[in-house]
């Protein structure tokens, strides 16, 4: 496509929309999770010299469009909502506006980028609100697709509202906590359990969590207690139970480490859990500090992607749309108006240049121009500003939207704008906008 | 863990067995994907002076474990089953043998990658299973969980049986054939249909797939039949259907094109695809050569991961056992014992140095020593050796097990030394084996 539009000078600005066309049945809002990345693979997008030979030997391309392609930088601009943006379906959540075949060449990137930070953030969200002010780390390195992935799943869960990462790349990329335990084969490399909780107590006094489920808990447990005991005066400490039925072996344990006066020794749960493990535990009043989130959030295995889209709605200033069977798209460049009192359930999908409405305000801000991030800041920064933002929106979250089990799906309306340019434009095509 | 182990000189030789603990209910069996990429990991694993300092910051490491970690490489002993070949859960996958903090840091890692790819490549085999002869083509790249992660989903499906792929960059890496078609917005970025048809075919008349649902799919249809028509000699063409009732469009489609006497001008159906679509548009009739598979394959959306582990079975010549609730792990580094006749239902799980039993040959083979690829080949005829073992293991799989619903589990038996040493191992720990 970048081929057929160089050779026909097609370079004029496209404008792109990316958003979501439905929820999954089992979300009632999104967490936006993404911007940052893409604004950064934007910022370094290019072919490098294998990329165009390949092409060349490949798919014949000529030689005025190999070069057209070597020099190809991103030259556009960038609207966004910011990340941690709690949005919905039927919104943009960004537009992007190059000539076209920079637009057209980055779609892929941008799709998986915002698609997969935005899912896993979403899923995060729910173990957040699921565990109140509860701990939660993020387990989830060892079933994300890839070692880039864990990273970009360790971020979105920040992003949503974990405490820590047992992910240490992570932890130094994006200054989070990272908090581990030991795994089952450090206590099997000793010769017995009590060995090994004595040896990582003394190597890391100031943060150790004795693993105490490899051969019996409740045995673990006596185990994590004597050497509790004998490094008292250290901590913080903790137990975590890995197996089993949590909630009871929580009790159990909460019982031995308070009859041993430990009652300072947290306990951390984790195996299989996700928001509804974690509600479920909690309603039964299982003494549990932290929960270890891995598997179900890294994959967001109940809605493992979301029906994101990045559509054509302008190009050279003409406002297009496409009318296919389900999958309709509305014409030209938009904005989001949010209430200005922070209620998310009243956003208004509009034109771009249309003011907002009394009492609302643009959710897009434009974060790049010209193809350079206005206001880059450290990944750190990034992640804390996100954070506090997803805080922010979730105390606005309505109770039939934030529910684990069935959530409404937030709605936006249209602008009567964006309703008009729509039916005007469908009309151009001949099709009657429904 | 590792910074435990060098203090205490635990760096004897520890195995780590990979496996999966159960399959998923919708999974019969499944297609190992991800030695490769494994082992690539493993030849260049190092912390770097970044890893360094950070960890030096944050853990308080001491100085002797800092230089042990800056110098540490990866010089272990890796035994696998050939990627591609069929498995199921509770025999190994891959073995790996190696000073302890080695093994016990490669560990995530190791589990993501296998189970990653293997995920996806389970996903496929089951598109290809329904898919019978006709050609899959890998659109997952928007869906996948970041940029590397998509170039590996291509490769999975690759190996499973996908005959080519929409992501150019896997293609240029693993030696695959690339298959594009083109977007609604290149179609929306002329002014009519026609126009944007006319373009392509006139740029690549070799290579023409129509995408004619971006407004009405019958017109659409006859636009490509008149460019079509205009270009005769070329080709091969083929139109591509991506919404609305696949199959009563497909034969619609079909009847149109065979009037226009364009009987050689293929269908490509693509849209929210896995087997189960596949396989009801195929036991309808529907006239349709190819199917483009993207989203529920890039995440295996039914089946988003698989219960993989990595277990320590042995350190220092100590056959070890985890007896969690749930969870057990059987001790000692171990073989997986194949029949002959490639009968994928009675595969022996023993010990590494038994021997075979009669008519039946080891499965899994020694790929990396001393932290050394054994045989190392490019990444494309890696993968072409996958898939040519994949496609060898699929004619052996029993119809129960291959069923795309409800499947019957693979299961596997255990030997009678590997049966003996368990209970000796778990008697040692005061505990009956079950």
């Amino acid at each position: 496509m970048a081929g057929s539009y160089f050779r026909r000078r097609m370079t004029a600005p496209a404008t792109f929309s990316l958003f979501v066309r439905q929820l999954p049945p089992s979300r009632g809002f999104l967490v936006l999770a993404g911007i940052d990345e893409v604004c950064r693979f934007l910022e370094r997008f290019g072919f490098d010299e294998d990329d165009i030979a390949y092409v060349e030997r490949t798919m014949g391309l000529s030689p005025d469009v190999l070069d057209a392609l070597r020099g190809l930088r991103f030259t556009g601009d960038v609207w966004s909502a910011r990340e941690g943006s709690i949005v919905t379906a039927d919104e943009p959540l960004l537009e992007l506006t190059a000539p076209l075949p920079e637009a057209q060449l980055v779609e892929t990137a941008l799709l998986n980028l915002m698609t997969f930070q935005t899912t896993i953030a979403s899923k995060a969200v729910r173990c957040r609100l699921a565990a109140g002010d509860r701990d939660l780390v993020d387990f989830s390195f060892r079933r994300t697709q890839g070692l880039e992935s864990g990273l970009l799943a360790a971020r979105s869960a920040a992003i949503a509202g974990f405490n820590s990462t047992s992910n240490v790349a992570a932890a130094a990329r994006y200054d989070l906590r990272a908090t581990g335990t030991m795994a089952h084969s450090y206590v099997q490399a000793f010769p017995r359990e009590v060995d090994a909780f004595q040896a990582f107590a003394a190597d890391y006094p100031d943060r150790t969590t004795f693993l105490v489920d490899t051969y019996d808990t409740a045995d673990g447990v006596r185990s994590a207690i004597q050497v509790a005991r004998e490094l008292r005066g250290h901590g913080p400490l903790a137990i975590r139970l890995d197996s089993g039925d949590l909630g009871a072996l929580a009790r159990t344990s909460r019982g031995l480490l308070d009859s041993a006066g430990l009652t300072a020794v947290r306990i951390l749960a984790s195996g299989g859990l996700d928001e509804h493990g974690i509600e479920r535990l909690l309603s039964e009043d299982a003494p549990i500090d932290a929960f270890g989130v891995g598997t179900k959030m890294g994959v967001s295995a109940d809605a493992p992607y979301l029906d994101t889209v990045y559509k054509l709605v302008a190009y050279d200033g003409r406002p297009v749309m496409k009318l296919s069977t389900g999958k309709r798209t509305l014409p030209g460049p938009k904005q989001v108006f949010r209430r200005n009192d922070g209620d998310l359930t009243g956003d208004v999908v509009g034109l771009r240049e249309e003011p907002a409405p009394d009492g609302y305000h643009p959710l897009l801000e434009c974060v790049m121009r010209d193809g350079a991030m206005i206001a880059p800041v450290t990944p750190g920064d990034a992640v804390r500003a996100a954070r506090t933002r997803c805080a922010a929106d979730l105390t606005h979250v309505p109770h039939d939207n934030g529910q684990l089990v069935e959530p409404e799906p937030l709605v936006v309306s249209l602008s009567a704008s964006l309703t008009a340019l729509a039916a005007e434009v469908a009309a151009g095509l001949g099709i009657p906008v429904s």
